[in-house]
């Protein structure tokens, strides 16, 4: 059943390339469809479009389809195009033709637009308290093990102390950006675009002002055209705040995968955290990390995938658009399972005590010896050049421990001053 | 003069391929190292590893420096690896020892962080500027030609009646999401890292709240690991903005030159701002605008670029990061360039008046036909059935001018709600 | 039943999280992965590590297992983790000890690899032909159509007369192109890696010449570094070729969703290749070709998916690398019936047959009379400079048809010669 | 002075965005505008469009104008827009009117594609020279390292028996692919596009044939549609050619810093070969090799951007073409910079011979024990077993040298058998 059928089969070959896999991907929307018409529908009796009868009928209608959705009931079966098809068939086989009207004044386009803001929206919140848990757990751990010092690397060179405490907390402070990208995708995406049809508006009395508040959007997407040139880049916003928070955590994961490897062994994880090999009977790998860095990397590509999609087309709806949803829904999916099994790993991480203890680290205090001599009076480079010949000399002592005071350095690592920016940014 | 240089020549071969073209690319960083440097003198000055005679002189020295470069009378000769270095040359050149005390307590790390940190800030409010100019255009356009239709198209097919105000104001709305970004990359670059030194802070007793206070940051990246961190990421985010704003523009870009087409024929643009053809003595090209979209085409890759470099990398510096700047540094310039000439252009814009009169457009009237329909009570489906039979039987006559009453429909801009949208989220 | 299992539960949603949709992409290779364990199995034999009973049972158990792939009864139970395990465990199910004795000098790393390859090498050449018949198909509409006139745009403004002979023909001739470089891509994955093992060889005395032969590759990758570098590398190699044919077909695409447009009006599709509108009943919309123009520009953000995977990982394995299969092998299915419903479809375009006489075209001819006069002895500056005054004054009149003689122009297409190539470069 | 300037003054901001920089990059295309211009002057002159004494003046005058190229005298005023107005000028300077004869039959469009495809083929060619010198150095330094052992990884962690034999000659086997990359891109730029004109051909009674031989490409671009086409698609092909060239050495230069990493400690660099740091007197940073990793990284986001630029513009020519140029010509050099460097390089790296004396290696030699019981006649899952529980029970006792023969394998590396395969694929 295709709404804009009139009698000319189409055929089966092209029904199958042009419809593709939005059957799968449109049960994600189904929920924002049906709260969507619930909207659209009072706006219609609001307006008089729709008896109070018509209009109480078909809420009720679509508030029991919510409930099949939320028990797992729902599915589009092959007879159907998309969600929308088989939403509006499921109201018309109830209640006739107060279903037929359900459609009046508005679009598939609208529909869509109005779907995918919705469930952004929600999905951009979920994102949120994800990032929000995992930045806690960092900054417990940094807490934690605030006192056990780590080699810092410049150039991939063992550079100078650093400590487990500046480790976690200096990602769980990088999350907080990734929290101010993913409040800009989320205010633009809180922009009520219903009510734009085909893309240019139309000529029913309709009251977009109520559906976006019924909706409990901020505000609307005024113009129409505007409204339907945010397909394509409300996905884009989202999809960069989404980058941003991948490239966070596949940094992360890098750096486990370094520090898991034999030749750092800085941490360790616990056996069920590992994965083993058909043919090395001692390796214990951290796969999860591997494929949290793999995952995140993937989901990097797809701004870039959306833009290539949406670049240099005029304005005005385009089939393409359709395809942004099977890029863009299973990577929301992959990013929050990759959130979800970091924050289950990282609890379980084990932190080694005595690292520096190793004389391939003595180098690291340098500089620190170096200061003392500037702080006693020492010009800068002249300090530079002592330190420099006791070093070619072999004579060069290290102190083992560090005395740093300054904000965000080892023994002052500002926890609080942290936290408290977090609570001002989320 | 490399300051790291202990005797060794380094091979020139080497030092040509290391240092690539930063020296030109450092000039525009010289009045924020100079900034960045004030800040640092007088905090050192504070906390007493520099007498206040060695302070005076310094902040004095550099102010100076400031006035040059700002006079265009700051080079970077080749025997200078960088900015940094040539303006401790500078100083120790003119202060002796009190001019070498400068670089206590800090690093070049440190240094380009703050310098591209005070730059990137500056950016982007100087294209938020830019970007409010260009809204402030469109919708003085849209509100002037509000009243002359236009075809409105989906899949390239005519569909709908649309206007010039609604095209004006739509690209303008647009806007106001791209002001989102800028601001979401504005608050990022917002944080002071100065005092991270190579990475990893120091042992000196800094004052980084002091020095935040003093170059007007609005906080600090604490955590010394996380400001190191922000190399890559402060740039990544700001590249995520302004591919935002360059795809607005790109894509009005492609709607003027298809506009500008004989086959479309819906604006001109006066002589000056078009070309001509070496063969082709007719031609008026829409070169300018064909630029601004390539150009902003060409921005949207740089996000991808900065991806690239910087992905995969663990946490510390990596010499990978210097390449940062010879991305980013030209594509701001050039974004800055294609919002400046949209701004000259637009203005110029001439818009036909008549353009639906043309027979093939009467197409556009069958939805609000349809509408009344609807509005007098025939089930939509019914009056979409009618509406095609005429069309089938060559019956359908097209009123040809649109009641389009709704928020944000042709007959009511909604203007006044989107400026104020505009200065809530500017 | 994990292979490197030993007594310790791996987490259920470790698992979850490792495994993905492995099951699902491999089904894919489970004919190549029983071919290459046949190959494997042979080897083994030839060398002394499976006795010639052994042998002969597993590659009659391996070609059942083709067997019931091939007629869709080959299944991955979610006990197994990938398609290698399964395939193990229904040789050892089947033969007790030499079941678990096909394991021996090899890896899964080896097994993955191998399968692959084979997989792209099949691919790589079913591309081909698909794009061989395009080319036909195009050639073939391109001499039908020769002497319909066409307008050519540059810059979208109208230019110079061209054909649908030319347009037709052009996209066939960049093909070969894309012919090329599906040639290199062949070529590279043309390379046996079997016997890499883990990535480093191992001591068994394997013969990879013998697996070479066996299973039909043009040379070995010698090295097993090499051999495992490829990893990515293949996939990366097959993503350009199919972004180099992606992009041909998106551009011609766009070329036929402009030429559908009312505004052009240069081709037609018949009803049963357009899809309608749910409220605008007389919309006829190119959703094929949008489609096609949309997936083929996914296509091409897939090099760099795979670049942002891969990038900056030290050599040697990483499971990140198990990620690449869920971007390409969809891509190739996609990129196969993006062929499919073109070459389906172009049968279909009708092509108009009088554009040109519409009068907005009679520019197209000034530059054929300026080479007149220039052929007659005028220079060119000069004679360019007469028909601009002509055009000024509205006194130049159209010849209405082209005497184009040279290579590749509209008279004198070369289709024979293009052919030829194309045969060359197969 | 500008061709196609009719007496209306350009606005001077629009002239400088829209000639932008191509007056510097059209200095690398001058040698092939004038090697252009000699053979459609001889065309010319054969087709008898130019008198014998034209041709001959004006071949001699081009033939000058390579000289002063050479020499480096050739500049771009700012009083011209492109290189093709510069020498059109200098000829009519010299020779009147027989000067401005030569871009009769013939469009900048034209001359543009001609340029960059004779461009590109030498740059190809050089390309593969410097490939295949980094070849010989890779393959000579693995057949002198080939003895001396290094740990193999899988997942960064210790895994299996490598060498430097398979390292070195790993990066060279890999270096066959880009050259087979580089032969496809070579094989698509040597099609000759003159006489393409606009972009579809002309009434001229020209003679491709001629210029094709005269110009040495292997055959033309036929359609002149096609040849207009190629702008962009040749450029994009090169830069996957580059991309994979890139992609083998960023991994290398990974490689590389990993293993000079203190944490390893594989390999060693000459001073001259290391850079220091500020404030880190023991410091010798492998920056040559990082900004190699970083370079070429970003190289491989080229493809891309051309992707961006010319994705879904309909074919003919558009103004946004001139911008390929500023992103592949600086491109090229910088891939031949880091080949030269590397190649520089290289030959200085040091290799540390007793790596695998360190205890924490013995769980290299694991798999070889375990083969060993395999070939003495153990199923391979029983031998695994055992295996793992000698690790389990610290009884494990590894052997510390290698006995790996197969094809490919530590022993026997193959060198032969790669250079005759890159013979073949040269």
């Amino acid at each position: 059943m295709k709404l804009w059928e009139k009698g000319i089969p189409t055929d089966k070959q092209i029904e199958h390339f042009t419809v593709g896999n939005d059957r799968d991907l449109d049960l994600v929307l189904a929920k924002y469809d049906a709260l969507g018409s619930i909207a659209h529908a009072k706006m219609l009796g609001q307006i008089g479009l729709l008896t109070s009868e018509e209009t109480d009928s078909l809420v009720e209608a679509l508030h029991e389809i919510i409930e099949d959705i939320a028990k797992g009931n729902f599915i589009i079966e092959d007879s159907f195009e998309d969600v929308h098809s088989k939403i509006e068939y499921l109201l018309t086989v109830k209640l006739g033709d107060a279903g037929k009207k359900i459609h009046t004044a508005r679009s598939r386009n609208d529909q869509v637009l109005v779907d995918v803001h919705l469930y952004l929206k929600d999905e951009v919140k979920a994102l949120k308290e994800q990032v929000k848990t995992l930045f806690d757990l960092l900054m417990e751990s940094a807490e934690k093990h605030q006192n056990v010092l780590l080699p810092g690397y410049t150039h991939l060179q063992i550079a100078m102390p650093s400590s487990f405490g500046m480790w976690f907390s200096a990602y769980a402070e990088s999350l907080i950006d990734d929290i101010t990208m993913l409040n800009a995708a989320g205010r633009i995406v809180d922009q009520n675009p219903l009510g734009s049809a085909a893309g240019y508006g139309s000529s029913f009395p309709i009251n977009r002002t109520f559906t976006t508040q019924e909706l409990g959007f901020e505000t609307l997407k005024f113009n129409a055209v505007a409204a339907q040139m945010s397909r394509g880049k409300a996905e884009k916003t989202v999809a960069f705040a989404m980058s941003s928070v991948a490239a966070t955590l596949s940094k992360f994961a890098m750096d486990v995968c370094l520090y898991m490897s034999q030749n750092f062994d800085f941490i360790g994880l616990p056996s069920h955290l590992t994965t083993g090999s058909s043919i090395m009977p001692h390796k214990k790998n951290p796969d999860v990390f591997e494929l949290i860095r793999g995952k995140c990397n993937k989901i990097q590509a797809l701004p870039y995938e959306i833009t290539l999609i949406t670049n240099n087309l005029p304005s005005g709806y385009h089939r393409d658009l359709q395809l942004l949803k099977e890029g863009l829904f299973p990577a929301i999916q992959n990013l929050k399972a990759c959130l979800d099994i970091a924050i289950f790993s990282i609890k379980d991480i084990t932190v080694k005590q005595h690292i520096l203890e190793d004389k391939k680290y003595d180098y690291l205090f340098t500089v620190d010896t170096l200061n003392e001599m500037v702080v006693a009076g020492m010009p800068f480079r002249d300090a530079y050049k002592a330190v420099a010949e006791q070093l070619e000399e072999g004579t060069y002592t290290s102190p083992k421990e560090t005395k740093h005071t300054h904000e965000g350095s080892i023994n002052n690592l500002c926890l609080d001053a942290i936290k408290l920016k977090m609570l001002n940014s989320y």
